[in-house]
């Protein structure tokens, strides 16, 4: 059995999204932080880890991009997890306090101005919450995360849906220390000299191989004007050979250029419980 | 004297960026949430706001992306600022407990790998964090946030400049009514439609006019897998006749396309204190 390594405690979103994807068959460590993902990768005690990449309300996770760039795991896999705040309670009374993520809240903000006496306590991630509201919370007091909490932690799910936007998803990445050979999706990060034109050049490839960019984006770096750095995901069209022919037609317009994984576009999953 | 609305309370960051582009000669309105940016001035209570945009750690806010494309209000102008996270304490007992934003304390991660007896209390700005330090904090509490907040809340510098990275800048924008007239940098939002080739085409009349592309970024819409919308920034060369020309020229190859702003390519200022 695979050991993963995950973000949070049980019930977070990426335990939630490793679970999916393994199809539950994986033995999950639960980590406090991003770099324990690839500490404990490093370390042999997991094989591999997930990490959240993005999010469809908040955007590209630098943390995970730097890590990717900086430690030696590539990505092996994808997953999308339809994101669902649900609010749970510790027994009937009124509800005068709530423990999550501020994130979280900001995702949730009509519930709350519906609710303008209900307090915001954060916390670090949604998993903490429910364990916060489960062991020191009182009869006034409530957590939102995902709907698996209420099993995990024995609170009372009390509404489902509470979000803003119901188009919240994360894409997380499945990481691991060796490179697939095979795969259809591929991401990369590149750094090209900033002048006219560069850009247009380095993506020609892409266009006449007939390649699809699924996500560019460039990265600030504020301190260093002429430098930038890209961020790009595509589909293979066919064969491995395009993927290699591309890149070295893009290394001739480079700084740098670092292949972050080869996989399989990922499913999305929505758990409503 | 204009009146600016401003997230945060006196001292937040952008308050410290507002003050910075205004060279202080602005009336300034603290506001609670973005929206209430927008708010404060479709209602006239102010007529320009400041608008954090992105980060060079964390990445475009979508939030502030959203407000722009939503609402009537046009990018008039840009400032940058670096963050320089500062600790505070209330008097010179040993500090045990902590108040900040959770992205200021994984942004000084260091510090508090060396100094993991202290509890940290999460807060929703650096602002806020200085203000319940100096109302409510005792002598072993201490925030984090910039390096006006000591005056502004009588709260005694202990240590400068504790982020992890010292590559961390805000760039926001000065937002208002009226579209500029001139400018040299462009902020754009359009959608293609998700065929190989299409953003190349796109993006071609910009080669072709010399224009340099100071960011481009696809956002992700997980739920819309066949749609697909980019932000982007360039520099005009020369006249405004260029911005007609590639116009036009993308709305040939676009679902949509909005001018976010005309604006000056803004200063980079760094507090110190």
């Amino acid at each position: 059995m695979q050991k993963v390594a995950y973000l949070g405690l049980p019930g977070s979103y990426s335990h939630i999204a490793g679970k999916n994807y393994f199809s539950g068959k994986a033995e999950f460590i639960s980590c406090e932080t991003f770099e324990d993902i690839f500490n404990a990768i490093d370390k042999g005690e997991a094989t591999l880890g997930v990490l959240p990449l993005e999010n469809s309300l908040s955007g590209s996770i630098y943390q995970s991009y730097d890590l990717l760039m900086d430690k030696s795991l590539k990505i092996i896999g994808e997953v999308v997890l339809k994101i669902r705040h649900c609010l749970y309670a510790k027994g009937s009374g009124k509800i005068k306090r709530c423990f999550s993520h501020p994130e979280v809240f900001k995702q949730c903000r009509n519930y709350f101005k519906k609710n303008p006496h209900i307090e915001q306590i954060f916390v670090g991630d949604t998993s903490r919450a429910a364990l916060m509201l489960s062991k020191s919370g009182t009869n006034n007091d409530s957590a939102i995360g995902a709907i698996s909490l209420g099993d995990l932690y024995g609170v009372k799910l009390i509404e489902r849906d509470i979000q803003d936007n119901p188009n919240n998803y994360t894409r997380f990445v499945i990481v691991g220390k060796k490179m697939n050979k095979t795969g259809t999706k591929v991401s990369l990060v590149f750094s090209i000299e900033h002048k006219p034109g560069s850009l247009f050049k380095t993506l020609e490839p892409y266009s006449r191989l007939g390649l699809n960019l699924m996500k560019i984006e460039s990265r600030p770096l504020f301190g260093k004007p002429w430098e930038y750095i890209f961020c790009v995901d595509f589909v293979l069209n066919g064969q491995k050979d395009n993927l290699d022919t591309m890149l070295s037609e893009m290394k001739e317009h480079v700084n740098f250029i670092t292949v972050l994984g080869l996989y399989e576009k990922g499913r999305i999953y929505d758990d409503s419980g």
